[in-house]
């Protein structure tokens, strides 16, 4: 096991979720004596500078969208979850989800990234769990996404299920 | 050809869409000269009487919900459009359907019911048809929505693509 998954993988498995102040959450501390190198904040509902968002889809390849759009969707979506890794007292935005709600029945997550380097550090079960949690803290009850194909397993091991009873994700876009 | 489905046939392929007033658009125009008895109008985004939503939603055998859970999921959703049947002077709420929305990328549509007397005439092809329209307006892109296995057919016809590219809808709910 490389030094990265080792230490993801026991800092997932005893990640403190600390509250530092209304905004910041430590999710994880790095315990290996280093200082706080490796730390992992989960941001909620706070400014999301969208330059560093663009940084972030493009290091996944997503293609780029106008940002005026993008500043009107995080706006207008019900919650909003960053990733920051604090890399020497700098925050660098490392993973970010969003979603939109009606507030009482349903929600449904979009833009689920995680930057490439810190892929399959299990950060991205950390961020869904954590969307998941605040969702639920406002009693919503059916949490909805649609998951391209490379991802359905991913969402799967969090509890997510494909066409429960046959119900199918459709879509129009305009021809 | 019963008259009720000669007369919805008729108008709704002849439908005027003449604007009334700020909310309320007339989409069927009685043409047998028997005054406006048959009119249907469209009013979106406009207050909503929870009972007679609820009424229409008994009609069609919904699971009843919590009425302040509804005026919740109302309130925070981008869009609802109602369908209105006047008779004799008397608004008849007979259809509903609303979408939450990033009001920039995504729609998601929700709810979407005809009083069970007034299905099969075309009506719920109409009001889908005034959602995406109000939709576009905004330059939404993806109008999402899950349907029911025997719905859709119906949201086919509508131009609605299932699992695109293999694109799946999934679910979460508490357990």
């Amino acid at each position: 096991m490389t030094f990265w998954k080792s230490f993801f993988y026991n800092n997932i498995n005893n990640s403190c979720t600390k509250i530092i102040d209304k905004e910041n959450i430590l999710l994880i501390k790095n315990l290996d004596n280093k200082g706080d190198l490796f730390d992992i904040y989960l941001n909620i509902n706070h400014d999301i500078n969208l330059y560093d968002l663009e940084k972030l889809c493009d290091s996944v390849g997503w293609v780029r969208r106008p940002i005026k759009k993008v500043k009107i969707a995080i706006q207008n979506s019900f919650l909003t979850a960053c990733l920051f890794y604090n890399n020497n007292n700098k925050k660098e935005l490392i993973g970010f989800a969003r979603a939109t709600s009606d507030e009482s029945f349903n929600a449904t997550i979009w833009d689920v990234v995680i930057h490439i380097k810190f892929q399959d550090k299990g950060l991205g079960k950390l961020l869904m769990s954590q969307m998941i949690k605040e969702l639920r803290y406002y009693d919503i009850n059916t949490i909805t996404l649609f998951a391209d194909p490379q991802v359905i397993k991913f969402y799967k091991h969090l509890g997510f299920i494909m066409d429960p009873d046959a119900v199918k994700g459709m879509f129009w876009y305009p021809i």
